[in-house]
């Protein structure tokens, strides 16, 4: 249920006139600009609004403080099926990429798919990007401003695809649009960069006619981490913390840039991570100056990245829309990355693909219309379905087990439940198998 | 370090005159009111300030908000030696209770130490308390009003000391004063009754010429959890968070007969937890309605209570004294219980006794006018000294093994470091041997 911070008395009021120009509904200000700002491998506890002991994020939890924070937000267990689900509002099974996208892969996003730029664009937005792609690089076709972002400055894929972390011959550099422009990468200014691609945007494109979206894609706090001089050692929790608390920098500087320009009233901010910390990393990460503790934490949630535990799909995210999203709210019903695609593609706007969407639009929900979240069954698929979410039971069949959680009495799932319950064992896992079905995938023990 | 939480801007001053009577020094209030509030088993994780995804605590929430908010604050790792500590500024090992005192125990604080209540009582103070004791109930003499409370409604120990989870033929009741008021308990009201008294006391003692100083020390979240019919499925937490939800609510009730009596601005209110959670709950435990699922959560941190883990220790805590102690600060430098008693006594004007203290005035410190916490070690006694943080570092010894944590970079104790660095496990072995002599205890490995 939405919870309003009551101690915060932020002043909440439903602006229904005045934001934007022509209104596509009552109350709603049309073609707002939105920015997107995502984190990579930043855990459910990295943040201190998240409660993190020593990292400090004071522009992140103001970003939370003035709309809404979600406590129940997944994603994809990593990279490329949260990206996919963020960029394309589907699950990744109903996706068919041809083969990877990383240093060596040769697939990527079919043009069949309709990505957020692209529908943003074709609703008449600018469209920019900075930062991390990995949906597709072995094509020009693949490549971000082939997939309706009008500019990119960014990296292909991960920032470990290179020797000695990924044996590949493939060099790791810095594209501006479909050209490398800087190889070897300098990753220490990499967030700083992206930051100043994303402020120099935003002032390019405030006040004028047409609405603009910015899609600022960390490439931090993947590991191998890095930050500027100017970051290292300011933060209490290590090199670490110091690449969180560049983040937060760099959020602080959106933020400040869409005020100076005077569009943080008609700007959807959006922050989110990918998935949960890298706490699984493999030995070959352990090299050339990574150490196990270089990844983050996944709060009180169980396990980490490319599991099905809430540790891998749950993770920090927002969302504020002053004067339209409620304000100074917590919530912890269910929602999920495909629903902020079809979300924003509304709020625009946009026209949505002929093609079967995963997504919900959140907004009655966020406005405070309706108490419940939109969304009823989440799927977390790692190449299998391995569980469900239906409410507040999860369901998962991984390892060889069959599992059920109530994530209401115990979120960290600690407690198996599925001896107590076998009618909604068999309940869940005949509607997993259904779903499963309609999108081409399996699950575990099958 | 201390840092502001820059989006709050609550407008910190340091008021140098006006809040007090006479004055005991430059820019000191003479004679503060204070008001301790201390949780039972409540996990460092329990909060929605500390991360928690479900339960709400916008009350606490708030006190964190309007004070300092602890994100390294230990103190013992199970019931006695917590509440030892914080009442009588001591290690565990130094006081002879001279045996147990559960159900069963006929043990007690003895007449040596000097309890923060008698220590403010000599200074002029008003006592009273409501809740949990727990340091000793055979005799007369251990009891609260004895130990300087001159009003006492509460339980003598924990609310489980009945069949059929502690296997004793000793009535547990509630106590006004010295004697037993209500056989068999109402658990399900205490929280509510608690602070009703506590309110009642703050009403009757606000606005005259002397002080005073209220400890409610609250038998729940521990097992059996218990709260009334009015709280009872309003979190989204199932029963764990409906009981933490009434502890919120009576921690509003407080503030709020603190504000309506006008003293709020001349009273010291610490809340902290007495230790983790009890997620390590034995089986006997589980009887009775009891279900594991009915324990609290230690956040990022590792383990639970009566561990030498920081999920033992390791506790929420946050103090406020409007216009003395700085305003919405997080700080994750190191403080510990004894602490508490001891700056508590300096800012009330009470004299210390003449034995060994463990704690340090943290005032200039919570003042803002050092940026270090005075507090160098804390020695975690779980019988034997089992483990000592300095700094950064904190090394247990415990089950035959050697580990070294780097509290900085791994709040969660992940990593253990040992190998890495035996001159400082070495140099802390030596330190925590020569402790642990002067307080007559001994390491697990001796």
């Amino acid at each position: 249920m939405l919870t309003r911070w009551t101690f915060l008395v932020l002043g909440f009021v439903l602006l229904t006139t005045g934001l934007g120009g022509c209104s596509t509904g009552p109350g709603a200000p049309s073609r707002p600009n939105v920015v997107i700002l995502f984190a990579d491998d930043m855990g459910y506890g990295d943040l201190s609004s998240y409660g993190h002991p020593t990292i400090e994020t004071p522009n992140i939890d103001r970003l939370a403080n003035q709309g809404i924070r979600f406590t129940s937000f997944v994603t994809g267990s990593w990279c490329v099926p949260s990206r996919t689900q963020l960029l394309t509002g589907r699950y990744m099974p109903r996706v068919d990429f041809g083969g990877r996208t990383g240093a060596n892969g040769n697939g990527g996003l079919p043009e069949s798919e309709l990505t957020l730029a692209e529908a943003l664009s074709s609703a008449g937005y600018a469209t920019g990007m900075a930062g991390k792609w990995h949906l597709g690089h072995a094509e020009d076709r693949f490549l971000p401003p082939n997939q309706g972002f009008d500019s990119w400055l960014g990296l292909p894929y991960s920032n470990d695809y290179r020797k000695p972390w990924v044996q590949t011959d493939v060099p790791l550099g810095l594209y501006r649009g479909t050209e490398m422009i800087e190889h070897p990468l300098k990753q220490d200014s990499l967030t700083v960069r992206y930051t100043a691609e994303a402020t120099r945007y935003i002032d390019a494109h405030s006040g004028g006619e047409q609405p603009f979206f910015f899609y600022l894609a960390y490439n931090m706090p993947h590991l191998p981490i890095h930050t500027t001089e100017e970051f290292r050692g300011q933060s209490d929790a290590g090199l670490y913390g110091d690449v969180v608390e560049t983040i937060d920098w760099s959020v602080g500087q959106v933020l400040a840039a869409l005020e100076e320009q005077g569009v943080a009233d008609n700007t959807i901010v959006f922050f989110a991570s990918d998935n949960g910390p890298w706490l699984n990393l493999p030995d070959r990460m352990l090299q050339a100056g990574n150490k196990p503790w270089h990844a983050g934490s996944p709060g009180s949630l169980r396990k980490y990245k490319h599991t099905g535990y809430e540790g891998g799909a749950r993770v920090p995210a927002m969302i504020r829309w002053p004067g339209q999203i409620e304000a100074g709210v917590d919530t912890d019903e269910l929602v999920a990355s495909p629903d902020i695609y079809r979300t924003l593609l509304n709020a625009a706007g946009a026209d949505a693909p002929d093609l079967p969407l995963d997504g919900h639009d959140l907004m009655p929900f966020l406005r405070g219309e309706t108490d419940a979240s939109p969304r009823e069954r989440y799927y977390y698929f790692l190449g299998d379905l391995e569980a469900m979410r239906e409410g507040r039971w999860k369901l998962r069949l991984a390892d060889d087990t069959t599992q059920l959680f109530d994530l209401r009495t115990d979120p960290a799932e600690r407690f198996n439940r599925a001896d107590e319950r076998p009618d909604l064992v068999e309940e869940m896992r005949t509607q997993m198998t259904a779903f499963a079905d309609s999108v081409g995938a399996q699950l575990p023990d099958e």
